[in-house]
């Protein structure tokens, strides 16, 4: 089976940058090697976006995949350079939080060397000259070990954390989709432990001055132009419109608070 | 020969959903699968674009291939989730016309079963869900008949209907391209049909109060900034504006008129 | 190996013209081709900008990579379509300067001849009749010189000349990247040759009436919200803002002029 390299940047494509570390892949990495992009629409500079992206793209492919991130607002400044295994997947990019979301303790993590072979390292395109190199390895079926010496530490990255108030959960929103839907921070298992027992349809979300009773299964379930709550599908607590875009239509922007009141 | 999977969505690809597509469709469907994006940009929710997208790329693929299409307001409704089986091309995704342009008859169509074992379906993405599994166990070689059962109805989709009046054939813009190009919907065929054997350079094509007579090879043949009408490479009447954007310079929206007139 | 054909257009992926063309490459072109998309956001119809993404992605392709380019405002017009070779690289598309930067006198450069069966070729969509078809057959093995005949001529590509007088070096702003990233027409080789052996942080960069002192090596470098100087990932100089966007920050165009100007 061919090789998996998988690109996720922040780089758009209207400049050469992305085509670049695609030679480079292509050139240094196995015969027959497949590139896979994921995006190169990321918000530039947008590590917390960028985090939430890797979550839950990662985890859905195949084992040994390599996944080369570059978000990388600090290039050439002090942060490391890794390469991560976590699960089955090979994480490789900037050590800023990017894969944080990933790192659940099992996680093994190197800091990538220089090649012993001294190369000619653009300060300021490290995803070409770095990162694309070391992929390419990985892909060709070098251990992170021979790669790297072991990180002393690494970056984590969490949730903001959810407000419990008596009958209230409080939580907000950190990511808008294209459709205007509105994930917060609340994880499914968290809503499920705060509602315990309790029908979901005597539950109420609000947004502001909005607000409404009970969770749907999918979008298509509401009311056109009314809000409605559900689990998302990186299960996470999201607030949407039917056929319709909830940010726009609420005014709604990153961070607002949402409240989940459990009914009486 | 390594199999392929087209993807086509309205999901940009700031949010993580393609990539988790691409991560289940590789990790689920056969070694060696070769992933090709048409486009992950096309309008939210806009089935017509979308259709006629499909219409013109389709076709052009090697016979086997598998086209996964996730255009689909309806997610989670009571659509249906199809298998279609037209010419050599393999197709996947909602029942809501977007592969309605294809269907001629020939078409073989399949409501895509849920997998024996019972799994955990989101609500709200199918396309990861339902589709992107589909077109895997499609693209490792089982048969549209042992994924699902023969569809008792399904969606088609016809072009507007142009209108007759003595000497007039009317029409309207279906589609603005990125040029700015203005593509109706009048199939060379009935443009044909309708002229007969008079001399193109005889016939006055319009659009509001503007118009131009006969019909050129290409748009490089028109005068910078004056109209012009071709038959584009979609076999489809256009009308266009050389190294311009007609749209912008004459203001046109989708569903604008467009008139050819038989000259004296 | 499975042959390589690297697309780049400025066609969006919102219109079916670049799946159109992939289609067809995928049924023409050997079993198992690869298809890298380097980009489909060009300027419409720059191939200034065209050019200059030519020139950085190109080179770092594996030998033998077959490159399709499609930046055309003259389709249909008199323009050739050609096939190069220079180096290792493979290169297909018009001759209108979008390869200029490459040609360095030891290209090889052919007129795609019509295929010996009479085919259809619509006259607006070159991209997906000619080019695509060409870069087919080239992926498929077949020597340029079986597809056409040697080019009589072929067109150039130069940076804008920089202007010295004295003391200073003008040079202006070529291209302004997705970071607002200013990038300049003048070299690294230009700039060490003016240099000489000066100490850089006796030189002065200008941007009309913004400063800086001295080269740094990376964009981290510079203070936060502050104009740094240094050269880039494609060995020209640029100027540029820590974590901050240069172009719109100091509102600068296309074409502004920058001075170097050694020191006292």
């Amino acid at each position: 089976v061919s090789a998996l390299v998988t690109l996720t940047t922040d780089f758009g494509v209207a400049d050469p940058y992305v085509a670049e570390m695609k030679g480079v892949l292509l050139r240094e990495g196995p015969p027959d090697l497949r590139l896979i992009d994921l995006s190169h629409e990321l918000a530039p500079f947008d590590i917390a976006a960028a985090a939430l992206f890797v979550r839950a793209a990662v985890p859905r492919f195949p084992p040994g995949t390599v996944h080369l991130v570059v978000v990388d607002p600090g290039v050439g400044s002090a942060r490391q350079a890794i390469i991560a295994r976590v699960g089955e997947q090979l994480l490789v990019g900037p050590d800023n939080r990017v894969f944080g979301y990933l790192f659940d303790g099992s996680e093994e993590v190197f800091v990538i060397a220089p090649e012993p072979a001294p190369r000619s390292v653009s300060s300021t395109f490290h995803g070409r000259d770095i990162f694309a190199p070391a992929a390419a390895r990985l892909a060709a079926g070098r251990p992170p070990e021979q790669l790297g010496r072991r990180a002393e530490s690494h970056q984590h990255m969490v949730f903001p954390l959810v407000e419990f108030a008596g009958d209230t959960l409080a939580g907000r929103v950190i990511h808008i989709d294209r459709f205007g839907n509105l994930i917060t921070n609340i994880a499914h298992g968290v809503l499920s432990d705060f509602l315990g027992s309790l029908d979901p349809s005597r539950v109420q979300f609000s947004l502001g001055e909005r607000s409404v009773r009970g969770l749907v299964d999918h979008y298509a379930q509401g009311k056109p132009g009314e809000l409605v709550a559900l689990i998302g599908s990186s299960g996470l607590l999201e607030l949407a419109v039917r056929e319709g875009n909830a940010a726009l239509k609420f005014g709604i922007e990153l961070g607002k608070h949402v409240r989940v009141q459990r009914g009486s």
